[in-house]
């Protein structure tokens, strides 16, 4: 089973590659930059995307798609902040893909954005194999989820451009040693790595410049 | 991209499912009963296990297989408990499916077992279509997920047999509303809920009691 998986997935891939290189030529030619977010459920994407969204949208126009396997809260979240977003319901997918993008873009008025951040669906394994045609792709983790994720998940964290571990505030009542977290992620992946607090908005300066670099 | 996906789905879903039957049927003729733990990465699934054995090691004889998409941290914690264990690496897999489970007990000696714990990989999408011949399933979702998870999947929970909302001594620390979850679950999938806080072992009896009956 497996293997056929496995065999079958190589078109799938390379399919996927192909528009998403589409995509990024065109975010290219418009001067849109596009970010990945990727990360479990509950990491904190969607929450990290407001406060860069409030950080930015003074000086930034900015487009969101969010992706889910159900349902619009992620949507509706975003909706608050009067900007353009676009809500993605895989039904059963764990991962956006470019051919879902494409679509969604169709939603969206490219003229008036330079921004664009997706929200990819929430796990550590499927997002990794597909290319949305972003400049950046970066996981974001909670020191809620325990130390050994990185390790256990090496492919997502190797194809990132940045790593964002967050909720830092709860180190203090977690049995978590996030000196192993970050000597993981040099070992394994060593990436940009930005320590927030989505809550109180804690390190999202620092990323939103990084990002914006 | 994604109808070949579905139409390719059918036959690996019914595939699965026919060795599903085959091994429950087994495990109904050794009487031993299989729970399939399913949950994100860091919702506590381990530690529950760990906390299940410590309660049940003296009266039952446990085997466990740990399933991770790399590497071998929670055989290591299941191993101390000095009883069978199996690890299965999925490299690129979201789930474990019912032909790695018939491998993997190739690896036990199911004279020698009563009970057997199955941990799925960790996320909230893709284990819950395939089933591994368990006689029971749940889902352990942590209060630091957010208090939106069962809404967002909803078939995960409605597959299952049992919800474990654990992480419950983090509650104070949380922006979360836990009746919201509760909430969800009486609407979209009202099963057994069992609140745990693992890392002392509360709830955890209550939950072997059940699992048992």
């Amino acid at each position: 089973m497996h293997k056929i998986d496995l065999e079958f997935g190589k078109d799938i891939y390379e399919a996927n590659k192909k528009i998403a290189d589409e995509i990024k030529k065109m975010f290219e030619e418009r001067d849109i930059r596009a970010v990945d977010f990727m990360g479990s459920i509950g990491s904190g994407k969607t929450l990290i995307i407001e406060k860069l969204i409030e950080m930015l949208k003074d000086n930034k126009n900015i487009g969101v798609i969010v992706g889910d396997v159900s349902g619009d809260d992620d949507y509706k979240r975003i909706k608050r902040y009067g900007i353009q977003v676009v809500n993605i319901n895989t039904g059963k997918e764990c991962h956006l893909d470019a051919h879902l993008i494409e679509h969604a873009i169709e939603e969206i008025d490219l003229d008036k954005i330079e921004i664009l951040f997706i929200e990819n669906i929430g796990n550590l394994v499927c997002p990794a194999d597909f290319e949305l045609g972003t400049h950046k792709r970066g996981v974001v983790i909670s020191i809620t989820e325990g130390d050994d994720m990185v390790r256990k998940h090496p492919l997502i964290f190797q194809i990132s451009d940045f790593i964002v571990i967050n909720k830092i505030d709860l180190l203090p009542y977690m049995d978590v040693d996030i000196d192993s977290i970050l000597d993981d992620i040099k070992k394994i992946a060593p990436k940009k790595v930005f320590l927030t607090n989505a809550k109180n908005g804690e390190g999202i300066e620092e990323l939103a410049k990084w990002l914006l670099s």
